[in-house]
């Protein structure tokens, strides 16, 4: 007979493996430590859990998580420049770039990303909104920070397509390597990437 | 302004980061992930985390977790050695002993360790059911698997001390190297301790 935590503890730690990056013996340590909380403490944890799905929607200009019914933060702020447009695949990516804090345009959210091999063919993707910023006449440049995978790169190459028409200019982010990076530990990919795009030394 | 995810995206990111091993990136995935969720399924969770605490108890005869007012499957198992009584730290080891498949006998988790720097002096622990389990003088032998750092050591010291008087055999797990271990990794505690246990080649 396999020993195993009482039915409640063990059907939590089913759920908890559900989230990425938890594994059993992560899932194990949260209900463990969950098992220390004050009921209260439990009891808060589940209404907020509950309220999320009712409290939290879509932005209507970007697709950025928002408070449901209403604009992002970001869309809402008017010293934010209105003629560059960032795409991203996730919210993610797009708090990455935010907090880099090297940008200052607006964004768009794809929720997703264009994959042969999987059959992901757009569809689901956030296309009417950019279509919608883009014929609004105010964005002069769309910056398509995707990844730089595969599906990345075929997403870029639609959305470029897609642009192709349009008066805006269509940038990505350069290629190279990352700051503070050693060359030891940089893959083949990037380097050809950054030897191809070598710039002078001023 | 630093940007923020919604507010009630931004309160479950907080819940997360309270358990352990998680920081705020593995808290804003579990959140993301959470978002792509049914609400039926959010629900459920929700239900299955507020009626922990009123389903899990601690069992009386060992003090291993249980449904509530239940005894655990171990103690409930009649064809488990009740001769043999291994005291852990946590429910965390007993798994780790269960596991191993080398053990039949029954357990008594302490839940704590005596740590002298932090003032913990042993009032905590599940004291009282060791000396009742003793008393009832079906145990010959009590082995005292707690770990092999100072707290465990003054922890294993402390029970020794409890148990001079009574008849029962105290043991310890042996010290010595790891299965499969490589001794260029091996910690010189570990290599003094197996060196100094070593046995004759058979």
């Amino acid at each position: 007979m396999h020993t195993q935590y009482p039915e409640a503890v063990e059907s939590l730690i089913a759920t908890f493996r559900q989230f990425p990056g938890v594994g059993r013996r992560g899932a194990e340590r949260m209900v463990l430590a969950l098992l220390g909380w004050e009921p209260e403490r439990i009891d808060e944890f589940g209404r907020l859990l509950v309220a999320l799905p009712g409290r939290i929607g879509h932005c209507p200009e970007c697709g950025a998580l928002a408070e449901a019914g209403r604009r992002c933060q970001i869309c809402s702020d008017p010293s934010r420049d209105s003629g560059l447009l960032c795409v991203v695949e996730t919210m993610a990516q797009l708090f990455a770039v935010e907090s880099s804090g090297h940008y200052s345009g607006r964004y768009l959210v794809l929720g997703g990303r264009i994959s042969p091999l999987e059959a992901e063919t757009g569809d689901g993707l956030n296309l009417a909104t950019l279509k919608a910023r883009i014929d609004s006449g105010r964005v002069r440049e769309v910056i398509l920070a995707l990844s730089s995978d595969v599906e990345g790169r075929a997403t870029a190459v639609y959305l470029a397509d897609l642009l192709r028409d349009s008066p805006v200019r269509v940038t990505r982010p350069a290629l190279g390597l990352p700051a503070g990076a050693n060359l030891s530990y940089v893959d083949a990919a990037t380097i050809g990437a950054a030897f191809s795009g070598r710039s002078e030394l001023d």
